[in-house]
């Protein structure tokens, strides 16, 4: 059956007075006192369901039209007339409604039609995609997917897939969720009496990734631009509306590229990511406006028109210690900064986005590429008003000496690190990437409060459903 | 530092005569007995090295250029020029070549320039991207993966990132991995010395996953036209040159729509991605033709061309008895058809891509559409010389009463499936959807032979390097 999109109806795409079939879901459906009725009926492809006045002349009238409930699919033919009323421009007057699904109990039915709390939704992820919100959300999700691809192959950059189970526990394992096909119950042992792990699937002890940073600047040492986009994971036990244990993130990578290199290259996708998403769904994001956040169109319409303000880490410290506000968190030269600073530099401060860079070298990754001055590295925070940290970034450390001497001063085993320090040992290119939580993204474009409910099937601590 | 690439500067997007800078790695050195180098650079943008010739009087010449081997890593810094050799159309008159990164030790470089084993070359999986097959398989990869978004974006499909990490436990446990962050040397137990997983990170005995099919359902009966591209899992231990552990499948759904739909779509789907990969990558696909498959670019502009043909299961197995040939495996109405039976349908009985559909229910999963005939499902695999099954896909069972009697026969607990069985208590609609395997299909448009060639860092049994 070839199945016309209602998004290309109510967009004029079907001419005025030819017969259509349109199928869907009815979202409302309201008798008139004449004898007819009017179903709002919606497939999902854009916001807005199109109405389809029904008269009571239809065979199934009584029997079925007027049995009609939320949730109920159907299949509505009749001509396509031009709406005179105010809201949509087309309208359907049916000349015949199949109904294909009713609603088995309409009075328990999850989804009737009123307005429902985030909680409840989440609860009911198989049904959420359903509701105003939900559809809208998924949208602006995709949109911003589409996009963010989009953007990089445009400009050259090469989709790599990093591995998501990683045998290296390079990258911090006790936030990491082991991977195994071990009988549990059985546990291969040692002579020593450990777990044996040379009996598991991949001949050892493996991990699910928490990023794909390190694999990832394997390929921009040989394809210059490249770019991750997927899943990662946190065994972090962090209940809080910031955090996922499995969520996406996008990393570029950039060979011959230093960190400004990097915080422009981030500057122009976040631009041209707000920009594509106003384009393509004002009908979703007119509901994140009204519904959800009300500076939601104002705060992505002033990233895309600001110019990002770059700003060292050590004047950061100078502007907080003499901004003559009282933050919960003390600040001095050498602490990781918070939430309420970063905001504070974002919103008050600055009044729109900031690259924030140079941060002290104890504070970061041992990956980081050192300074001149020996004590700060190429490392870089983009704080966005309204959400504070959206993006993380670095240029990497390409000298195999400095880096060895960074490997020694955390402790961290040489033997571990052989394939990345290899990329310094052939060719070194100095080079720089970000990441990016797509998650975050699609929270800060929406204004939703929890990022649980930006993902289809949210995974967090002892939340696994679906 | 504003980066050209090579692509852009092998297709003629600078102007000859003015100054440029590339950057990349060196492929080859020549030294002619007029004292000059020829030094091929290569950037990854694309499968072919700019050439740049250096004359004896820069300052480093001797310091550096003549140490200059492959892998080592430069700037160099010229006068663009026609080419008046053959072979391409621009090359590079340099004034300066600065030297980056050198490589360590040339004589023991991994990557020297020569033919390496494909086998030798996943060994090196953090260096093999440097060489021609590793750079042109990435980049097909990528083309594959942007046209296959590109595809479905431009049909009016939104991508849907289903849960990797799964609770549910229907869809074949025992080829799963589990996911715990469970301490295995202090297991908790239950009262009756069960491990007890409610301890576990998510409250109970988690997965990954095999497939996005039924959350992605759930997602195709609220927004009518959904795909999912992310990552799937097998811990089989089938240590073939056809299976990964952890490899990309794309899954659309559709609702409104029947097999034949689903049909369709794959049809289109693959002509699309494949003429994209033509027409985009001319130079890795003659690499790919010239020295790894020299049947591969027909073979595509075959798929492209041909109108694919439909064909019931219960007529190949009558084709496949009256065929005159002898097969491994003997054929007879219920079997499962091998290998050897799909190539022998589509190579040679059709000489092209074949829908094969409509198989007998008990070789086939619970959730595929019973028939009329209440023998067969509507199921289809699509079979492509040279490769066989290359998708399989079905319409959905729709109505719940002959789900739950599928369920029942299958002896699944259908509290097992609640939500899957509400989608259809609430509104069901016909809907119908396929699952590609990505890889697969990389080394089908390449004659890539072992698809652990297709991925990045593959993961196999007793294999999880980098």
């Amino acid at each position: 059956m070839s199945v016309i999109s209602i998004t290309d109806v109510l967009a004029g795409k079907y001419p005025v007075g030819e017969s259509i079939s349109v199928h869907g879901w009815i979202r409302t459906r309201r008798d008139s006192k004449a004898g007819i009725s009017f179903l709002a009926v919606h497939d999902g492809s854009c916001f807005d369901a199109i109405q389809a006045i029904v008269p009571n002349d239809l065979n199934n009238y009584e029997s079925e039209v007027q049995k009609l409930t939320t949730g109920c699919s159907v299949k509505v033919t009749g001509i396509l007339v031009e709406s005179p009323g105010k809201g949509q421009a087309f309208e359907i007057q049916a000349t015949a409604v199949e109904v294909l699904g009713f609603v088995e109990d309409p009075d328990t039915y999850p989804m009737a039609a009123k307005r429902h709390s985030l909680e409840f939704l989440r609860e009911q992820g198989h049904l959420r995609a359903r509701t105003n919100i939900g559809g809208a959300t998924t949208r602006v999700r995709n949109t911003l997917a589409q996009a963010l691809h989009r953007f990089f192959h445009e400009k050259g950059y090469y989709w790599i897939s990093t591995p998501l189970i990683t045998g290296s526990d390079c990258e911090g394992a006790g936030e990491m969720f082991r991977v195994s096909t071990l009988d549990m119950e059985n546990l291969p042992r040692t002579e020593k009496g450990d777990i044996d792990f040379a009996e598991d699937f991949f001949g050892k002890e493996t991990f699910l990734t928490v990023s794909g940073q390190l694999n990832v600047e394997t390929y921009a040492c040989a394809l210059s631009k490249v770019y991750t986009f997927g899943p990662t994971f946190r065994a972090e036990n962090s209940n809080t509306s910031r955090h996922l244990a499995e969520f996406w993130m996008v990393e570029p990578e950039l060979a011959f590229a230093h960190l400004c290199d990097a915080a422009d290259l981030a500057e122009e996708m976040l631009k041209y990511v707000f920009k594509a998403l106003l384009e393509e769904r004002p009908d979703d994001m007119a509901f994140f406006q009204q519904r959800v956040d009300k500076t939601v169109l104002d705060r992505l319409n002033n990233v895309i028109s600001a110019d990002f303000v770059r700003m060292d880490y050590t004047d950061a410290i100078e502007i907080l210690q003499n901004c003559g506000k009282k933050f919960e968190n003390p600040v001095s030269w050498g602490v990781d900064l918070n939430s309420e600073h970063e905001r504070y530099l974002a919103e008050e401060h600055v009044g729109g986005p900031v690259v924030l860079q140079n941060y002290p070298k104890d504070i970061k990754s041992f990956y980081m590429r050192l300074n001149d001055d020996g004590k700060t590295v190429a490392a870089m925070d983009i704080l966005a008003p309204g959400i504070g940290e959206i993006i993380g970034g670095s240029e990497r450390e390409e000298r195999i000496e400095v880096l060895d001497k960074r490997l020694a001063e955390m402790n961290l085993d040489p033997a571990d690190y052989a394939w990345y320090r290899d990329l310094r040992r052939y060719g070194t290119v100095p080079h720089s990437g970000f990441g990016l939580g797509f998650e975050r993204l699609v929270a800060y474009a929406t204004g939703i409060g929890n990022i649980r409910d930006t993902i289809p099937f949210p995974r967090a601590p002892k939340t696994a459903a679906f």
